[in-house]
C-alpha cells in the first residue's frame, strides 16, 4: 500500500564535529520519503522554490516516490543551517530561511486522496489537519510528527489535529512536554486521552519506546563506531516504520513491532554520513541484514 | 556458588522529589548482598561503627548472607548525605563522613578465599587488588565497579586493578571518562585492552548494555509509573548480575545476557521505594515476574 507525506523539503547547512557541508537536500518529506520508499510506493507532498534544479529532483527520481505533489513555488526553497556540538548531542540552529515554505498550504492531487497510509511530517497543526480533510475516505492509518514549537505554540491546533490521528511519533522531551509530565508512562496515557492510541517514543541514541494502551516494546539504537551526522533520524525512523507497516498492510502487535525494528534500521543508517549521502547508496539486503543484527543484539531466553 | 562481595556499608540521608530518609541502611556492599542473595549465599566483606545496631544486621539477617566478614570497629559508621533534583537525573552529595569506612581494609575470613564468584564494588582500587590477592585460587569470575574519582585521582592504581578482572560493571559517562573516548563501541575496545573482556555499560533509566569484544546485548531499563530513589539501583543491579551467573555457575553468551535482564530486574525493584525497602520485602516469584516482562517488553520476530 501507498504511503502519503506532507512536510518540509529543504537545503540545510550541516556542521559536525566530522565536517560540514554547506547546501545538501534535506527536510522532513525528503528523509522520510526516501526511507519509506524501501518498503513500499510513497507519495510526496512539498513546495520547492527555483533553486531546487534537477539534479535535486534526481535524488528522488528512480525510486517508488510519486512528486505530482511536490509543487514549485517563484522564491527560495527553505534553507536551514544549523551545527551539532561535540558529542552530537546538541543540536543549535544557526539560520531558518522559511522561503517558499511559509506559504505552504498542501493541495493533495486527486490521485493521493485515497492513500490508506498518511504520514504528516511536522509542521503546523492545522495544515496537518487540512491535509486529512482532503482525504476522500479515513486513511487506514494516520502518524503525527510535531515538536516543541507548535506544544507551545498552538496547544489548541494542535490537540484538535491529535483527536483525528493514530500515531504520534514524537521525541521523549515532547512527549513530557505535550503530556505536562515527566514520567513516560502517565506522559503516555495523557496523551492517549488526547487521542493517538499508539506512541512512538524516540530517544535518540538510546533507541525507542513503542506505547500502547496495553503493552510495550523497547528497541534499542544500533551502536555505532561512528556517527556522523544525527540530522533527518527521526524522519527516517518514521520513513522506516510507516513504510513497513504500509507494505504489510496488517497493524497488530507483531507488525507494529517489526515496524519498530526497521523504523530503527533507518534511523540507524542515516547517521553514518551527512544528509541524505547514505539513503542514498543503501539496500534492501543492507536493511535486512541490519534489522537481523536488532535481533542479535537484543534477543535473550529465560 | 557463593558470591563475595567487598564493599561499604553506610547509613545515608536521602532527599528526592518524593520524600526524605534520614538515616537508612545503605552503601554498595548491603545493595549488592541483598539483590545477589535472592539468587545465591552471599559472603559479605565491609566495616561498620558502635551505630550498627542489631536491626540493621536484622536486614542482613534471615537470608543467605554470611556476615562473617563484616567487621565492627570503634567510632561511627560511614554517612552518606544526597539530594535528588527533580526528575531525579541529577544527585547532589550533602555530606560525605567516611568515619570507620576512612580506615577500611578488607581482610578475608578464610572460610571466604576460595569464593568462586567476587564483586568488587566501589572503593580505592588498591584494595580492591589486595582482595583479590588475599585469594587462595583465581575465583572464576571477578567482577568491578569503579568511578570517577578513581578514574581521575588513581588511574595508574585502577589500571593494575583492571588487569586482574573479567568484568567491569560501570556507567557510561564511566566508562567514556575511563577510556578517554566518547563513542561507546569504541570505548570498549579501549576497555578490553585493560583487562576486563566484558564491559557491563549501566546507562540509568535507559537500561544496560553488555559488551564483549566479539558480541553486544542491549537490555532497556523497565519502564515504571514511579521512581521514587535511585539510590543502590547500580548495586542492585550488579547483584542481580553476578548472583545469577554464581548461580547457574556457567558464564556463556546466553547466561551472560540473562544475568543481565536480572540484573534489570533488580534495579528496577530497588528504586520503587526509598532505600533498601523495596529489596526487604521482594520475592523471588516477583523477580522471575518482571523476568518475563521484560520478555514482552524486548522480544519481536522477524
Amino acid at each position: 500500500m501507498a504511503v502519503l507525506v506532507v512536510g518540509s523539503i529543504a537545503f540545510d547547512a550541516l556542521e559536525t564535529p566530522y565536517g560540514r557541508v554547506d547546501r545538501t537536500l534535506g527536510g522532513a518529506a525528503t528523509y522520510f520519503a526516501l526511507a519509506a520508499s524501501f518498503f513500499t510506493p510513497v507519495k510526496l507532498v512539498g513546495v520547492v522554490g527555483d533553486d531546487f534544479r534537477e539534479r535535486d529532483r534526481a535524488i528522488l527520481l528512480g525510486r517508488r516516490i510519486d512528486l505530482r505533489g511536490l509543487v514549485r513555488a517563484p522564491g527560495k526553497t527553505f534553507f536551514w543551517a544549523g551545527r551539532y556540538t561535540d558529542h552530537l548531542n546538541e543540536r543549535i540552529t544557526l539560520r531558518t530561511e522559511l522561503n517558499v515554505f511559509a506559504d505552504f498550504n498542501p493541495k493533495l492531487p486527486p490521485a493521493y486522496c485515497a492513500c490508506p497510509y498518511v504520514f504528516l511530517a511536522n509542521i503546523q497543526p492545522t495544515l496537518q489537519l487540512a491535509v486529512l480533510q482532503q482525504m476522500r475516505r479515513r486513511p487506514r492509518l494516520v502518524a503525527l510528527d510535531t515538536m516543541n514549537y507548535w506544544i507551545e505554540r498552538t496547544p489548541e491546533e494542535l490537540r484538535r489535529t491529535l483527536r483525528e490521528i493514530d500515531v504520534l511519533v514524537i521525541n521523549d522531551s515532547e512527549a513530557r512536554q505535550l503530556a505536562g509530565e515527566h514520567n513516560l508512562l502517565r506522559a503516555a496515557t495523557q496523551i492517549f486521552r488526547m487521542g493517538p492510541r499508539t506512541l512512538v517514543v524516540k530517544r535518540g541514541e538510546y533507541g525507542a519506546l513503542l506505547m500502547r494502551p496495553d503493552s510495550m516494546f523497547a528497541v534499542p539504537a544500533f551502536p555505532l563506531e561512528q556517527v556522523c551526522d544525527p540530522t533527518g533520524a527521526g524522519d527516517s525512523f518514521a520513513g522506516g516504520f510507516i513504510g513497513y507497516l504500509a507494505s504489510v498492510n496488517r497493524i497488530n502487535e507483531a507488525t507494529l513491532r517489526r515496524a519498530m525494528v526497521y523504523g530503527s534500521v533507518l534511523g540507524s543508517f542515516v547517521v553514518e554520513r551527512f544528509g541524505l549521502e547514505r539513503l542514498r547508496t543503501l539496500t534492501r539486503t543492507e536493511i535486512h541484514a541490519r534489522a537481523r543484527q536488532f535481533l542479535r543484539l537484543t534477543r535473550f531466553r529465560l
